[in-house]
């Protein structure tokens, strides 16, 4: 069914801007340029501008939401919400999805090579946060010739991303879809973040970041990854998949992993390591436990006045980011006199849900989009 | 307050056992031998041997429940339930607490003389089971001359240690208070192991096991323990004790903890590895993932005709091991027609609460104790 309603076959375009001298200021105060983007596009722009919608990926996400790439197996990683009669409808909505600034997917990131020294950055890459990812958005954006997004929408990291576009940028958005995301983390958060960037920075193949000429710290990238899935699956979700299944045992026990949840673990760890900077692993996380959408003041203040339309989505099981996060976002939009609608999924998949729970999030984002394109169509000043 | 009820000094007792050719054979159907267990001893066997209460610990504890080692400073892991009108009053009772077999903390253990080698085992240790540690307790119980305990007691792994004792030995306890326990890991709770174990095998300095004439894995132990340390606490718990709270801020950013949370872990971390053994880590939590109390058949059928009377005891924040697993224990007690009494205390301590909540615990526990003593007294045929 899916294969069905594809948008075929993707290719991944490149957006580089902030070429010296107009490097871009990051919000640490440093510069950095020239950055470029990974982004892809589904769907095509229609002749008022009107129809843009602004996908922003999690922590290990990329460009590449939907469709095939040429050669490829497999699709984007929400293929089944962006398509034809989807949730992101691309015979109605020009779709966009843009990797992230210290991302390793085709952007500008610590692998990428510092122009200076001819070298990748390592830890010579400058400290980024989700506002320098919105703002290289923004960027890609403005190139694009669109003054007013339909919506920018994301989960997880996505989600934070969302909340900065609603903070930053509120003219520049008629709504946003913060899913499974949070106004800022918690030190529950921040605490297994800590722990994943522990588990590289404690390999010796990391060598303080300069690690491209070698293999790098491949087992402590693995070790933070594995990490991540255990928070992004729930307890229930867990037992389910796996129970307490035994693989085969291996004689003399070596602590080998003999349980099927550890199998799929290192399986998952050990998959990651190959497509995944474990710098960017390290900027990334730092980005997020650094993030705090309202600067230390309570939302609902620096939302007074926005306009945007805002759907706040959370999920039962999800831990990682527990619902009452995404109740206060909900709260302060409403406190600031937004119109915001909460949802909560009933789902059993914990933070993966965000991911996975393609019904219940199309049945609630199609309306909501829909809702809005129709109020943009008949109030809009297109402001082209 | 403590200070005044303290039971003062103490001196960990060592009993060594199962010297060839009479070895202990273990679960997995391997020999081991001699083994010694550290233990240490408060209060009085009375002239009925009738008041022993045997005090079970978890992963990281030890024999060291209460009172202090001479020239030491901080008293053990339970002081402030054990000693003169504490829960656990050393007035009344004979306290027991053992350390475990596949320790590091006086007990044989990976880190031990293999006696066919004069070299510590290292991975050449057996595997070993929950209910090899409570095989070795009876041992020492026999040493002690006691038929009968009137309560084995144990929160976490410790918990673990009492299901085991009421399912192998129901004849040689009167009660058991298992406290924020499970009858077996969920794929969760062996994950979270599994990573931690990872970590310390990802770590050079491990080199397969055999590092005790090097540094060993300090790095990938920390790792461990930190994971450990955040599924302990709860959200709220962490949310109060850290908030958000940044530490001075060291320029040029390196990947340094800014947040105390941060701070905190890596403390821990560091802290933990001058205690504790990595083999014995590794050879611990597998023995916990191993645990099933009924080995696969319902609780409540190998309970069947026990007399024990049973106190479970959870905790509201318990995350790792969530009062779901405690109330499965009591239903299964009272399935198999044990008088079993379930209490979960209010906590917001995470699975930390069973070291901490003594107040609630104390309330619980005293009462309980109290009225299995008074009907042994009244009832008991001593068996002496």
């Amino acid at each position: 069914m899916e294969k069905k309603n594809s948008v075929g076959i993707i290719e991944t375009k490149y957006f580089t801007f902030a070429q010296a001298p107009n490097q871009l200021v990051l919000e640490s105060g440093e510069k950095l340029g020239p950055i470029t983007l990974a982004y892809e596009t589904y769907g095509a722009l229609n002749t008022e501008r009107s129809n843009a919608v602004l996908l922003l990926h999690a922590l290990s996400g990329d460009a590449h939401v939907a469709g095939i790439h040429k050669g490829e197996q497999g699709s984007g990683w929400w293929d089944s919400m962006v398509g034809p009669g989807k949730a992101f409808d691309t015979e109605k909505y020009f779709v966009i999805c843009s990797n992230i600034l210290g991302g390793c997917q085709g952007s500008t990131g610590p692998s990428s090579t510092n122009p200076k020294t001819s070298k990748p950055y390592a830890l010579d890459f400058p400290l980024v946060s989700i506002g320098d990812m919105v703002e290289c958005q923004r960027h890609l954006i403005d190139y694009l010739g669109i003054k007013k997004l339909l919506a920018v929408v994301g989960g997880s990291m996505g989600g934070m991303q969302a909340l900065a576009w609603l903070v930053r940028y509120p003219a520049r958005i008629k709504s946003a879809i913060p899913i499974a995301t949070a106004v800022r983390h918690s030190p529950q958060q921040i605490a297994f973040d800590e722990v994943g960037r522990q588990a590289i920075m404690a390999d010796p193949a990391w060598h303080e970041g300069n690690y491209y000429t070698g293999p790098g710290p491949a087992k402590g990238l693995a070790v933070a990854r594995m990490i991540g899935h255990i928070t992004y699956m729930s307890d229930t979700s867990m037992a389910e998949k796996f129970g307490r299944q035994k693989r085969n045992k291996v004689r003399p026990f070596k602590f080998t992993a003999d349980f099927e949840v550890e199998g799929y673990l290192q399986y998952r760890g050990d998959n990651f390591v190959k497509r995944f900077d474990a710098n960017s692993y390290l900027y990334i996380t730092k980005a997020m436990d650094n993030f705090d959408a309202s600067d230390g003041k309570p939302l609902h203040e620096v939302l007074k006045g926005t306009e945007a339309k805002v759907l706040v989505v959370a999920f039962k099981s999800d831990w990682l980011y527990p619902a009452y996060q995404s109740k206060e976002i909900a709260k302060a939009c409403k406190l600031a006199g937004l119109q915001a609608t909460y949802c909560e999924i009933n789902s059993t998949y914990g933070h993966d849900a965000f991911l996975l729970e393609a019904k219940g999030e199309t049945h609630l984002i199609k309306h909501f989009l829909k809702k809005v394109f129709y109020e943009y169509e008949v109030t809009g000043t297109y402001e082209i």
